[in-house]
């Protein structure tokens, strides 16, 4: 069973959602089928390296609404994202663009590390103040969560999976996810939000209840078996 | 629209019906909305990294057949082969392994280049007489495709990619593919056998038409949409 996870790393709700989705999984029976893999989805495709200024003041001028109401409820999102265990520090993040760790996570697909290197991020961003859109910053992280130096370097510097970040922000469009995170399984039934566990492991059983059956239509044409043998 | 191609690299019919698939594709309506996925499927996963001996006598053992009827099927199959524009080279193919060619594959699709791996395999093995169980022409044909030669390098001695290799394999067992070439359709509908393009064509169509809707559940759970706002 596949699940597709579009999420961002400036996201909090992605954060909390994936603590959440993890609580789910560990409660779900057939969780040896399933095969989660994470999805690209920036919500500030056009920010610069690093956005400059106070965070909260940007958050009201966006909203319309004071800076002081803006930091209450990055107070309220600490306090829940505490419940999931989560340590939130909005006082320290620094925001700015994730397509460079968007290719991290997917090259760290390549090499079986897709979920540690955006656990790595999502932690980077929320609780230590690091500022993933510095290749430097993302470097570091890349190599201690296990990823090869010289082909994390190299995909930096040649925006190597680049077009992997781009076709999964279409594909989403495509299916109209419009806000993150959002849980897609088999490609037939999703859900966007980050739900508690239980309304989760509901949506894995579900979708495990009504998997797609894959009709094969019998091999009337010509093919080779693994006996070998071509008919 | 995703189409999934489990086939091998020393399989006759793979060979034809991958031209044959490109035919159908081609005179496909919706093609610029098909991504194409080559699927590992060994047929001889057993196979050293080179099998001695005379071909049509290791068939004819095999079979319980005489080798002049071995190579009369062979002869049969270069026949068909050649009204699809692919030149058979029975007489110079060396068998062996694929295992490291379809890790191969792999590596190729991380850098847009799947399709043309596949192909210049395909050619190697059946038009050139080039052993592909072999590390040292593997290499070589993956640089002449455009792969950088250090992450072939790398792949090749590290074992990379033979996870996803195992995953095909795990998942074409798990579908109930047991021969090749088999297309899939968005996991929901597959044939096997290299069909004539009409047939092809007629299966892109169909699955185009039956094309899953994703049923996205309306978004009550907390998201973070691309206005940058958290709700």
């Amino acid at each position: 069973m596949d699940v597709e996870i579009w999420s961002d790393i400036a996201c909090p709700w992605c954060y909390v959602g994936k603590r959440r989705f993890e609580a789910a999984l560990a409660e779900f029976e057939h969780r040896d089928e399933v095969k989660v893999t994470w999805r690209s989805f920036e919500l500030d495709p056009d920010a610069p390296r690093e956005r400059e200024g106070d965070r909260a003041q940007r958050l009201a001028e966006k909203y319309g609404i004071t800076p002081e109401r803006a930091r209450e409820m990055e107070a309220h999102l600490t306090e829940v994202a505490a419940t999931d265990g989560l340590r939130m520090r909005f006082d320290i993040a620094r925001s700015g663009s994730t397509f460079d760790g968007h290719r991290l996570v997917h090259l760290a697909a390549t090499h079986g590390l897709q979920d540690q290197m955006k656990e790595r991020l999502l932690r980077a961003y929320f609780s230590e103040g690091e500022l993933v859109g510095d290749q430097e910053t993302l470097l570091r992280l890349a190599v201690e969560v296990g990823l090869p130096e010289d082909d994390v370097r190299q995909t930096l510097a040649d925006g190597g999976f680049a077009d992997q970040v781009r076709e999964d922000e279409q594909t989403a469009h495509q299916m109209g996810i419009s806000a993150v995170p959002t849980f897609v399984i088999d490609r037939s039934l999703g859900v966007s939000g980050a739900h508690p566990p239980e309304a989760l492991l509901q949506l894995l059983r579900q979708g495990f209840e009504s998997r797609p059956q894959i009709s094969l239509a019998s091999a009337e044409g010509q093919t080779c078996g693994p006996d070998g043998r071509c008919r």
